[in-house]
Order: structure tokens, then sequence, then C-alpha cells
């Protein structure tokens, strides 16, 4: 690519069609955006950095020392396995899945060893017993590296995992069971940390203050992405490039700031789903990770004075051009409900021709490439989305590479943060996820849990008349 | 699996917590789905059973003939080629892809070819011009059967995916080249059609009355599918099981039309959200499957009598166990616009065993199975969204195979029918999509959309200063 200019590789933000301008009496008007107290969430965001569970913030300006220590790490494991397996749920799994899909062949695995040039890479994010006995068919353990992944060390899907794979590994290998696996925990406390201590089990650490959403540019994303021989620095870099584009609280100045504030009206204006469409394959799995940072970020009973509010926005997961045939009649016609967000990718790292060599002319206006009518049809449809007065705005990216992909995961969690605080609701916690997990223990008889089991036992019975 | 006995694998209906008993002051009462003129949504769904576009419902009646045709194509394919490639989009895509995870291993591509004992399969669903040539780094073109699927002959995606492939083929096997290909479209019309004809390719045939949508137990679905060895016989089969389940217009009896009344009910309370969210990576897919039927159904600006409607509900993928980490603190604190549909199995295909060999006790519980854990996650999240009085609905599958998938397909196409007929709405049209066509008609230059093309170089024109 030549000298890297950082500039060129600049994320654009579009949002024409969010504005009433184009989209009359269902877009926003400029003095809406300034009615908007953006200033105080800003502020609120700024101060907060590097404090409590804002330490995300600061992952990009990591010691350069830690960095290359992973990248060191990623090194030997290149070297010396032929499989990387991924335990890990949630932020644990969606981030790595998102880079590795972004950055390396779309059929990785599949190609062969010489071109793939590092190991096989499999994420396991499920308990799916279907699927645990369909990664052990794929892999011979004794070859395979583990990345166990889990901040509190004790979740039980991760958990149940690791057990599973240290019985192999220990009937394998016996006590060289621990040169398989390394741990990325928190550095002082959880089950795994224990065990790890215990068995002489390589650890990462999660620094504290970084949730799991909000973690893929700690250890969590680091260790995978570098196995996986993506340039973990030039991610940072991103990252941190437009952090400090972001550093102002203009919002026509912080792309993220004003996606934010577009966002938190957009809610007020009843726009309860928020629709993230990459047209690009390789963005595809950015889109879930992005749906559990704005879900479960958002997502909240109540807010910081305690009132009830049920805030949220619920994202969906599409796919340019291929939700087109799946979504677009739906959002085209359907309630206006939505803001969806694109994804264009300026510049594809191939080329694709296309030539009609048969003897219908009718077919002629496809003689030319996927690169443009992939980029065509994403502009028809944002035209007729805006033609039917539907929010809908434009994130760009010059290239898909390390550097944009930083730059686009970091745009994404300082977007979650000002909406946070636009919205006055805790960001970073998740406190509706403890009555399930409390209810699991329960039913698999965790001692400490039995009340919980009581209550189950009395409130799971049902109505058969209702099942059918 | 000993005799099989077609009451064994009878797919349940579990509504107990979108009732009102359970999740009180949220639910459903009674006497609101005896409120719900049902009686004649069934009667006009009935009624037009064969007619127009509603002959899908005839697929599974398909004559013998037809489908032993069917599994003789797929086994001169299994013979005579490698590698499989789907061409196709939307209906000619989704349903091969949910149909493919479900019954087939995991990593049906990565298996050792024995194992594997078919073609390694693609299906490409997008024009991404990485994408394809990802595809081609995969395959052998001379070793390769493409199937193009489009019904209307004229997709622009899948006609620009062929006329890629077709100049490969030519230039590797000159005339041969049509051996290498199967063309699943109209019998009569369309630009597909015209060149099979003119190049000698074979063609399947899609039945007049059938979308895209609901065309999967048509030849589009059944070709890919018998190509890998699934079972088509037995998924008609289990099609026509629940079809007959559902011929009463009692919504007690009729667990699809009794859904599709909760539906409509839950629409008219605010939930424009419906969440199917299947505890099984095996059925990962049959979501995005649900997506389009269902949004793309029931997405629709205007009702039978021409009044504006903007009706719909905003289908999400989502998948459990892994989404509890992602989306469930959402579901459960976030606004209550959703109703969540889950898929359990009762059976899995394997077992795998969760042991603690550590020695922390803590981890005790864990002792068990993934089956287990993955069940008991589900009934505990269930529980959870219950006790938050989030309408919550479960659909049970005795095992997944070719028999229930394809009474879960039928299910999920006869409670779209019937929706759409409560909604009083045309269920199997898409006209919001025709803008998006036109525009990328007239920005390729097609001939006969020069006017379109001016509308467009007028109104493409953005405010730069909503570009940051």
């Amino acid at each position: 690519m030549g000298v890297f200019k950082r500039e060129d590789y600049k994320l654009k933000f579009d949002f024409n069609y969010m504005m009433d301008e184009f989209i009359e009496g269902e877009g926003i008007l400029e003095k809406e955006l300034k009615a908007v107290d953006f200033k105080s969430a800003f502020e609120k965001v700024k101060n907060a950095r590097g404090k409590g569970m804002q330490c995300w913030s600061e992952l990009p300006y990591a010691k350069t020392s830690d960095i290359d220590n992973i990248i060191d790490y990623a090194k030997d494991i290149r070297r010396n396995f032929k499989y990387f397996v991924v335990l890990g749920i949630g932020g644990s799994a969606l981030g790595p899945i998102a880079l590795q899909q972004a950055i390396k062949h779309l059929h990785y695995n599949e190609l062969n060893p010489k071109r793939r040039n590092g190991p096989k890479i499999y994420i396991e994010d499920n308990i799916d017993p279907e699927r645990m006995s369909a990664l052990l068919d794929m892999i011979v353990p004794e070859e395979t590296l583990f990345n166990v992944i889990t901040k509190s060390g004790n979740t039980s899907e991760t958990m149940s995992q690791f057990l599973i794979i240290f019985k192999i590994l220990r009937e394998k290998l016996g006590d060289g069971a621990c040169r398989n696996i390394i741990a990325t925990t928190d550095a002082n406390k959880g089950n795994l940390l224990k065990i790890a201590r215990e068995e002489n089990i390589k650890t990462l650490v999660i620094p504290d203050g970084v949730g799991g959403r909000f973690s893929e540019l700690s250890p969590v994303g680091l260790l995978p992405a570098a196995v996986a021989g993506i340039n973990i620095k030039m991610l940072l870099s991103g990252a941190r490039y437009i952090d400090k584009l972001c550093s102002s609280s203009n919002i026509y100045k912080n792309p993220a700031l004003m996606a934010a504030v577009q966002q938190y009206i957009a809610i007020g204006k009843g726009k309860n789903v928020s629709v993230m469409m990459p047209y690009a394959d390789s963005l595809k799995y950015i889109s879930d990770w992005y749906c559990q940072l704005w879900g479960e970020s958002l997502g909240k009973a109540v807010d910081l004075n305690g009132k009830t509010v049920n805030a949220g926005q619920t994202p969906i997961k599409a796919l340019g051009v291929t939700d087109q045939h799946s979504q677009i009649q739906l959002y085209t016609e359907g309630p206006f409900d939505k803001v969806i967000t694109f994804i264009a990718v300026e510049k594809f790292r191939t080329e694709v021709k296309i030539e009609n060599i048969t003897s219908l002319k009718d077919l002629d206006f496809l003689n030319s490439s996927l690169n443009k009518l992939i980029d065509i049809e994403r502009r028809a449809t944002e035209y007729a989305l805006k033609k039917a007065k539907r929010m809908n705005r434009t994130i760009i990216l010059p290239e898909v590479n390390e550097f944009t992909v930083g730059e686009l995961l970091m745009f994404f969690m300082l977007e979650t943060a000002y909406c946070g605080a636009l919205l006055n609701i805790d960001t970073f916690n998740q406190p509706g996820v403890e009555e399930g997990k409390n209810a699991t223990y329960a039913l698999m008889g965790r001692v400490g849990y039995e009340e919980k089991r009581k209550e189950l036992e009395v409130n799971l019975i049902k109505n058969p008349k209702y099942i059918i």
C-alpha cells in the first residue's frame, strides 16, 4: 500500500438520511440536535475514562511491552500448534470471531496449510453437545492450544468447556496438559485463576474495569488475532486514531458523539430497533459484536436515579446485499421503528469482473464488476429507504484492514458510551442476566442455591392446556 | 432409531408464558384469544391452498416420481463432482443453508472425504468480490456442479454470479460447460431459462405459485439437500404430518393457528419484534430462514383494502445459550416490545459428559453433561423472562432430524400465512423491493431505466456538512 497515511484510512460517518432535510417529517432537525445536552454526555464519558468500568477506553494505549508479549506468545503458538481453540462466550468470543472474519480469508480453516500459514482456528461460544462433539472431530487435542477466556473465571459455559477439554488433555498428556492451555482471566480472582495456579497454566490478564463486551482490544481479542496473523499494533493504532478524532465536544467534529446523539433522538421518536448492515462479508460478524455491545449496554430497567425506564434499542444484524432479499421489504414498508446503519467499503481487496458471454443482450447491463455492483446496490438501497422516509446512516471504510477495523470497534464503543450517558443509565453493568444465572445454578443443584431451587419448583409448573 | 413412529417426533408448541395467567398484566387472556376472528383467517388460508401464490402448501404432496427424479440427479452429482455450489440469494439460499446446518456435520466441508461422503458444499448468497474470490480459491470449477437458483431467472446478483462462473467454465470446458450447471428456475420464462435452452443446461422447475421464501420444499431446497445426503422424503413427510395437525380451525388443536393468533394479539399490544432463539447450533440458520419468511411476508405498507397500515413485526435471529451472554440483558430489562420464541431440542444426537477433575469443589455442580446444562439454561432463561413478564413461547422438537425439520418449516409457513390473513395483508408479495431494484438498474446503466437515472442524479446529491 505504499507509505501508510492514516488520513487515507479515516472512517467517515454519513448521516444525511437521518436528517429531516432528506426524509421530511421523519428525520432529525438541526435544532433537535442542538437541544440535546450532548456536552454533558461528552464530559461524563471523558471524565470517567480509565476509572470504574471505563478502562476499556485506555486499551489502545497499552504498553508496547505488553503488546509485544502477546505477539511473542502468538508466535510460539503458531510455531508449535496445529489448532487454536477459543473457549469463551459473549464478549470473549464475539470480538475474536469478528476480527478473524474481517481480516483473514473467508475460508481460512479450509485453506491448505501453506497458504493458511498458521493454525486452524475454532471459536467455541456455545455448549451444544453436538457442537463440542463436532469440534472434537476436527482437532487433535495434543496439537491444540486452548485459550480459555472468562473475566470472572466462573462463567458456567466456559468452565464446562474447560473441564471437558482439561480431562481429555490430562488423559493424553498427563501433567503436560497445562502446556496446551492459556487462561485469559482476571489478575486476582475467580475459579479459572485458581486452577491455573494449581495446574501451572499460563495466564493472560484482562485488566480491571474492562467488561466483556468492551474487551476486544485487551488480551481477550489480541491473542486470538495475533495467532491468526493479524497485525494487532495496526488495530490499536486505528483505535487510537478515531479516539483522537472523537476528542471534541463539538458534534460536527466528533462522529461517535454525533451518531450517539442521533440515536438518542431516534429512540425518543420511537425507533426501538437498530439495524447494523455492512455491505461486505468480511464485516458480517462485526454486526454480531455490535449487537452485544449495543443491546447489553443500553438495555436497562432503571436509570442512574433508580427510575424505571426500560431503556434500550434492539440491535439487529443484517448483511448487504444478501438481506435486501430478506429484510428490505420490511424495512421499506413496515413500521417506522428503525434506524438502519450501513457500513460501506470503498475499496475491496480484490476485483472480480462480470462479463456477459451469453447471447442475451438483456444482461449487458451487468458487464461490469462485482465491486461496482455491490456499491451500486448499497446506494440504491440507501436511496429507496430514504425515499420511503426511513432513517438510515452510513459508516464508510476506505478499505477493510486492521487499522480501519480498529477505528470501527472504537467508534462503536464510544457511540455506546455516549448514548448510555445521554440515556442516563449505567452502560457498563448487566444486572438482568443474574436471574437466569441463579436459576441455572439452582437447577444444576449448586450448593447455596437451595432457596432458589424451591422457588423454581413452585414456579416452573405449567398449564398443560397451553402445550399443544 | 427402531421403528419410526411419527407421533414420537411430533413438534409441540408451549405457549404458557404468552398467557396472562403467567405474566400478569403483560400476557394474553383467554378471552382475547376468543375475540380474534381466527376462523375467518383459517378459512381464508385453507380456501386459497394451491391457488395464486399459495401453491407452497402443496409442495409436501409432490408426486413421488418428481422427488425420485431429484434424488437421482443428486446421486449423479454425488458420484461425479467434488464440489457443489449454490448460486442464489434470499429464498434460494436461506433454506438450503438452514437444512444443511440442521442435518449435516457442523464442520461438513472440513471433514475428510470418506467421512463426509459427498461433495463439499458452498452456498453463495452475496456478490461481495472478496467472497467470490474466496470461493474460487476453494473449488476446482471443472469438478464443481453449480446449481443456479432464481425463480424469475432475472435476479441481478444470481445472474452476475452465473456470468462469472459460466465464463470460467466455458474457458476450461468449452461446450462441455453446460454439464457443470443445473438451473433451478421458472418453467416458462426468464433470462436463465433462455440461456439454459440455448446452452443445453439442465433445468429443474420451481412450480408456479411458490414465492422464494416459501420454496424450500420445492426443487430449490430439495436438490441441495439431497446432494448433501439429506433424506428429503422424510423432510416432506414431516411437513405433511404437521400440515395435517394444522387442519383444524380450533386454535387449541392447530398449533400454527394458535401461534399466529397470539403473535397477532402481541403485535396489537406493541410487540414489534419477534426473536427466534433455538437452543441448538444445528438450528441456527433456521432463524435466518424464518427472518426472511416472517419479515418479508408481514412487512407491508398497505392492507388488502389499500389502507396504509405499515404492518410487520421485525424478526431477530438469536442463538441459545450463546446470546444469553449478548441479548438477554436487553430482553429482560429493556422495552416491553418483544415476543421471544425458543426452540428446544429434547434429545441431542450425541452426549458430552462434564467431569470436574480439578480440586475445586466449587465446580462440582457442573458434574453432569452439556446436554443437561443446555436444557437447564434454556429453562432458566425462560423462567427469568417470565419473571420479568416478557412474552415467550417454546417450540419443542423431540430431536433434530429430517422429519422434525420438515415439521418446523411447515409450521412457520402456516403460522406466517395465518398471521398475514389476520392482518388482512398480501402475505405473498414484496412490492417494497422494487424501488431498490430499479435504482440498481438505473445506476448500472440498464436500457429502459434512463428516467430513473435522471431521478437519481437529482436526488443522490447529499449535504457535505452531514458527512464527518
